[in-house]
């Protein structure tokens, strides 16, 4: 049997978690507030009829959309990004700097693959996305996790860990974070940007729930505070338009954006013209502000929801975090409760799953096993409500 | 600035080639025989209309194509697969042992990702596909070259590199090779299925001309004379049904599969939803044995004007493949002319371009600049005609 690379075994533990994550989401007769999909009622599938039609209609539409595009994406779809989610945010990029990608993991992907060397260390936040900690482990990093506070990374533990690990990268995802929910605060935004120039290194800035706001004030992205090029902006189209579609974008430089691009092209040539152009039909229809609201009111009542439902019966001593929009409730249990332990049990007794917190620590085995990832984005308000009451029973009976 | 990864570097060579390649195929008022893409009349664009209506008038269907799908593809599309390309080929796969990917490239890459380390050698023939090349580039491996004779790989000069430089994967397209249009004798590819296992070597067998042979018999596939793990099976839907759609496969043992599965998982989640609907749609719907042979229609047609085109108007001991399907002519040019050297003259001259044969041998600055790639595929009968006459004049004026 001819042997694996050796990044195969440095990913072990993390397939482990992710697997353990996924197991869950794909068996129907559990409830499971352990995944990360949109709402059902979120997919503009009427929508997208129509402007499929649009496309494929129209002649030449239709044949770039069937052919081989260019690997850094379709114009209209780069030029729609441009228009309606970078310059609202106050991101000022030519068009020579978006790329578009197949979706928002591959984003993360192709900057890994143009800056990560076997050993080089990644500084990510703790907890962190797991499946970013999966990309980071197929590259043979280190990853080392520096604190959270209630309003985002902690900066003196993050520049006491750069000065003591020289990482090649840091990795946040600054708004409405997976798993916390916890947003970065302005001030820490523009101090994080200064670290990319003063210590040399890339901010590979991940922003996928970002638009999807219910509540408080928009923050600009790191990348607003700064002209470096070493901080790089990554997002994904699956939370606001479709996860099916496969779609995402860059920001960067256009210097380094030449060399992403390559990276694409080695490993995949371009990006589905079909979902591009159905994409950028929606951006330039002028669908979107409607939908993003729509969005906002489903998603802002499941939050809502989740969150009393959780402060009415979860045990005594239970805290939660406070999303200001996203998909995530970040749920402390109080002492003596192990969510790890514990989840298993909940599948046999109350038919319900949840994201173990232990799974988004880098550390293998952190003692990170009472906190529970709780996403309220793909379950109706009703049985929300009915889920947290027998789960909060659950963790009353083990008390 | 930030270091780039080590791999980055080990792409020079191969990034200038792909790019050589490419910049041709985007200036509009070049007539190009150096890309590789379908023609265009071979786009069902109205039977992908029809299609894709009836995958977003299903509610069901919609929602699956709209939302985050298994890693390992759709199950339908799995399944025609199986039913449509592998058992009409001969190739036993069971369900949980075919993957779908972005495209032929991605199912390289997935092989790439999980069995090679830098360092590791992998061998290739002698020319071969450029894009494989920069693939393995990007993994830091060594390509060697193995001579290729009339009917594919010479075995005597294959089984002396095995033993020689031990490689972790031997890659081939044993069908219609990219670039040279010659296909793997049937005798051959059981002594390639045998070399396997005998000295526990990957064989990386890539297949995405096959079906489109417009001439002579059926070949089965490396991968049916063995029962080995060992012998990995790669494909693209881009030639058959639309390189848009990003679609490929990958058939290899269950518990290798399972392994590959992780590997996309850590780099794009899952493929694009609507186009494996959609294609599963124009398989399930019966439509591909007549779209085939469509397909093979035009291509039959367009390769037999370049052939006599060629005959007719190239200098005089000018050498040709003779493909039986594919794409490509594999030019070679008689002595005193080369390929390279004349290729911004012809451009200049004229504005015709071609692939340049030295770009397709993996060692840098080949002697192979005698040789041209000639994709008759993308270009009308007429226009072939025409356009060969002139290069033709062209090199007989230039020696």
């Amino acid at each position: 049997m001819v042997q694996y690379a050796k990044r195969r075994e440095s990913m072990d533990y993390i397939i482990e978690c992710m697997h353990n994550i996924m197991e869950s989401l794909t068996n129907k007769e559990l409830t499971s507030f352990g995944g990360g999909a949109p709402a059902k009622e979120a997919y503009p599938i009427e929508l997208i009829r129509e402007l499929t039609q649009s496309v494929l209609n129209d002649e030449e539409k239709a044949m770039q959309a069937l052919s081989y595009g260019a690997t850094i994406g379709l114009t209209t779809l780069r030029k729609a990004v441009q228009e309606n989610l970078l310059i609202p945010n106050g991101i000022k990029a030519n068009m020579d700097e978006i790329m578009i990608t197949a979706g928002g993991i591959q984003a993360l992907y192709l900057v890994c693959k143009l800056y990560l060397d076997p050993g080089d260390v990644v500084l990510v936040e703790s907890p962190t996305f797991v499946h970013a900690k999966m990309l980071f482990d197929s590259f043979e990093v280190k990853c080392q996790s520096c604190a959270m506070d209630e309003d985002g990374l902690n900066m003196e533990d993050l520049e006491a860990k750069i000065n003591r690990y020289h990482p090649k990268l840091i990795y946040t995802m600054p708004t409405f974070q997976n798993p916390t929910g916890i947003s970065m605060s302005a001030q820490k935004r523009k101090h994080m940007a200064l670290l990319a120039e003063k210590y040399d290194v890339i901010i590979l800035e991940d922003d996928p729930y970002s638009e999807i706001r219910y509540s408080g004030e928009r923050l600009d992205p790191i990348k607003t505070y700064t002209d470096s090029k070493n901080v790089i902006y990554a997002n994904s189209l699956s939370k606001i338009f479709s996860p099916g579609a496969r779609l995402g974008y860059i920001v960067a430089d256009s210097e380094i954006m030449k060399d992403l691009v390559d990276m694409k092209l080695a490993i995949d040539t371009c990006t589905n013209g079909l979902t591009q152009a159905i994409c950028a039909e929606f951006f330039n229809g002028g669908h979107y502000p409607s939908h993003l609201g729509n969005l906002c009111n489903i998603y802002r009542s499941r939050r809502d929801v989740m969150k009393k439902a959780i402060e009415n019966h979860f045990p005594v001593g239970t805290k939660q975090t406070s999303p200001d929009g996203g998909y995530y409730i970040w749920v402390e249990l109080p002492r003596g409760l192990d969510g790890r332990e514990l989840l298993p049990v909940a599948i046999e007794e109350v038919k319900i799953t949840y994201g173990s917190g232990s799974d988004f620590f880098v550390e293998e085995n952190h003692e990170g096993s009472q906190y529970l990832r709780l996403s309220f984005a793909g379950i109706n308000e009703h049985v929300i409500e009915e889920s947290m009451k027998s789960l909060g029973e659950f963790f009353k009976s083990k008390q």
